[in-house]
């Protein structure tokens, strides 16, 4: 039944979580993060959270917390009390056992973009997603070994009815993926499904979720100071059945949070504490995230920037914020740049060494990401890919030992010598370095003599080549029966209620 | 005299050096600095370095070297001791005396391109260095805030005789700039040239220059374990006259150096310490910079990579070897790309973090590399010069107090509103943030009804408008005169030798 293909061997890394072995870069004083964390005490004790969602209004007043209407005034020594329940690291199980997840400590998850509306390639442009486009990314994230988790949707199928698309994007992430994915946690139908289908995937019941946690879903309050009804929902269905909220409050400084960096992350503080709490509240001991996206808009035009100086200085900062509550730390691979130029690598890699470097445990939007958001990219894949590929390689530590020091290589090459050739350079030559998939080496008269490609032409090469290699993961055929005949009954049922 | 020229007000940072708050990246133990440091030591000792300079030898025997043929092995002890002398901070003159640079502790200097043989634009493509380029990329320097101090000469002029070549070079970055500039240390000759033409700029005799360091010049060592004639005379000239030597070896994993990066810092250690101690015995006290440039080559073609996941291990690395010495640290802003794209970018960016967290406190080549060191290019200064802005800003401390945690602006916008219009806000929006000189955050309908102008295509405008309004800093007529009647009576001389 396998469509013969095209034998490609780019260059790529091996599988695995490779774990931060520096210390993660400290840009504020632990004094300091101690007055940001009190400040989102004090924005929770007396300015509150307007909570849309009466059971979770309930949850927080049976904790002792004081509401107002839609309000609600924490007090902190409960705040402290109910977040620290919370697991500082746990294991996030896959569909392939072997492609299980270390979340929080020293370890690192890269995910593929999720969510935007749109999607582009070279040849197509910028256009609506559909379920044509989930489906090719999702083989891509596939078969990209440095992507280690899917987030919950690299676009949105526009050619798929509202009600029932989050089914077929459950589909496709069950059938096309043996890797981590995370579910659409948008009110709670959607989560449900998400959670039903994820046990019918591992021949699981619901009740085994609870031993072995296996969805995350992102969790975004409505900054300022606000927790929908659908985010709700989510957090409290995933929290209720062991699984993983990703608390990620959407502080940009100067639009929905102060203009100050200070001010944004006491704000962003506050909210994520509020949406921890609560999975406390529900289930003692869930798994939860601390997410941070603190970013800044340009104060000329009001826009929305990624890939700042002040982003990069928040996300350190956000992991250290995470760290004072011994909880895992998300951070984003962001920009927003028009092209696959080089704003979108100076933009990202800013992201990234800002995330990366400030203790990040979950990477979301690793690969894909652009237009602030707005657009799955599949060259933009391929480079950050290629990025996240380098910043495994920058995390393999330099091994010192007698061997690696190399001196009798250094005696035998001699001086103004060179080591081509030495016993010592032949030994390690083939795995010494990282082997690029995407940049081109060349010296400018040879580059120039091939064609002169540039990045955007190098990478939808690259893209088209994996597309054509996918191989389908081998799915239990009894399991598949029973995830297909869950959605052709749920989509019998109409879906989920839209707004 | 001033022509007319058009007003122009890209954002630009003030001009001054901004200290990095943070403390850099360690990414290898203190055990494993002193491992690195011992393996230099005993490389030293019992491999020996080969001095082809025989005053070089004469200075190293005097000081108990032993001595055979041209190689030198050196007493650790008499390493250890010599090397202590050397300053671990000082200042460097410039013309303008507000443009004095900080050397050393947590301080940083941005400088441009050194050395390259071609130079390239958008307009006329890649070509040789002309005496017009060199004067316009000068001019550009002079006009971008960011770039702290030129390198020696952004390009070779090849359309003037080598053998005055340098004196041309000098007479353009006395009269072009007012900032710090590096004289060309290849031989005596042009280093003596350029002393006394600083001295004269300044109107000081060199014995001015001993009480006061004005002059920097790099100094490579042949790698592996050699120091040629020319490099030795302009160490030995620099030191002489209380001038800086940056001793950077050229340590290319896998080439010139083991293929293992504790072999290839081991070498670049051995031999940084040959060039800091020839200093010392030149002249007790006088400054130097520790340099580092390992990086690797692409195990496939031999071809050597800049800006790679190597290279970015080995400038943090480098650092703290630096600092075990207590001496400044120099690293560079490189890449392998052929074209100004997304490698260009991210190469520069791994190098950038590479380098800046690692401790450096001189960024060689900060603005305009590309092709591996062989073309400047006019684009890539100004990309370069918006990437080492948007460093100086992450570099800017986040401010934690009661006024930036903003509180009050949390009340006032309310749950679900905005802070646009906040008294916060409004007293601290136009100095909030970094503002771009290239970066586009046009959303994607507005950006592509502009034109769709990429990177490459603003830098091109932007290097165009900013050398369309240069002005050019006055200097004391009786100063350029003494400049340029030596500068005279050496054209008149034949100038240097070449060969």
């Amino acid at each position: 039944m396998r469509k013969p293909r095209r034998q490609v061997a780019l260059p790529q890394p091996a599988w695995g979580q490779v774990p931060r072995p520096y210390a993660p870069i400290k840009v504020i004083s632990d004094d300091q993060v101690e007055a940001i964390h009190q400040a989102g005490l004090r924005i929770l004790r007396d300015l509150g959270m307007k909570v849309l969602h009466g059971p979770a209004r309930e949850a927080f007043r049976t904790a002792g917390a004081r509401i107002e209407g839609e309000m609600v005034f924490f007090d902190p020594a409960m705040v402290e009390e109910t977040r620290s329940t919370a697991p500082e690291t746990f294991t996030l199980a896959a569909r392939n056992r072997a492609k299980d997840l270390k979340v929080g400590g020293d370890h690192m998850i890269f995910t593929s973009v999720g969510g935007p509306a749109y999607v582009m390639d070279l040849d197509r442009g910028r256009r609506d997603g559909t379920h044509q486009d989930m489906c090719d990314f999702l083989r891509l994230c596939q078969s990209l070994n440095v992507v280690q988790q899917e987030s919950g949707g690299p676009l949105e199928p526009m050619d798929l009815p509202a009600r029932t698309r989050h089914l077929d994007l459950y589909h496709a992430q069950i059938t096309l993926l043996d890797k981590s994915w995370e579910l659409n946690a948008l009110g709670r139908g959607r989560t449900m499904d998400g959670l039903e289908l994820a046990a019918r995937m591992m021949g699981w019941s619901l009740d085994d979720l609870l031993a072995q946690p296996i969805m995350m879903g992102v969790i975004n309050t409505n900054s300022p100071r606000q927790l929908d009804i659908p985010m709700a929902e989510g957090l409290m269905t995933l929290a209720e059945h062991g699984q993983c909220a990703v608390v990620t409050p959407f502080t940009l400084a100067g639009a929905m949070a102060p203009v100050t960096l200070a001010g944004a992350l006491a704000l962003q503080h506050a909210e994520a504490l509020c949406g921890v709490v609560l999975t406390q509240l529900v289930r003692k001991g869930a798994p939860v995230v601390y997410g941070g996206f603190t970013s800044n808009v340009d104060m000329k035009s009001g826009a929305p920037a990624f890939g700042t100086p002040e982003y990069a200085k928040a996300a350190q900062a956000s992991g250290q914020l995470a760290r004072h509550l011994r909880l895992p730390f998300r951070s984003s691979n962001v920009t927003a740049a028009n092209a696959l130029d080089a704003q979108a690598a100076y933009e990202s890699q800013m992201a990234l060494w800002g995330s990366l470097m400030g203790g990040a445990n979950l990477l979301m939007h690793g690969a894909g990401w652009m237009h602030g958001g707005l657009t799955a990219s599949y060259e933009k894949l391929i480079l950050d890919a290629e990025m996240l590929a380098m910043m495994q390689a920058y995390f393999t530590p330099i091994e010192v030992s007698e061997a690696s020091l190399a001196l009798e290589a250094i005696a035998e090459a001699g001086a103004g010598g060179h080591f081509f050739g030495t016993q010592h350079t032949m030994e390690r030559f083939e795995t010494a370095f990282h082997a690029p998939m995407l940049s081109n080496w060349d010296n400018y008269p040879a580059w120039l003599a091939k064609g002169g490609e540039e990045v955007p032409a190098r990478a939808n090469r690259i893209w088209k080549e994996l597309l054509g290699s996918y191989e389908q993961p081998a799915l239990d055929p009894a399991r598949r029966e029973d995830v297909e005949d869950y959605i052709a009954r749920r989509k019998a049922e109409g879906g989920v209620e839209t707004n």
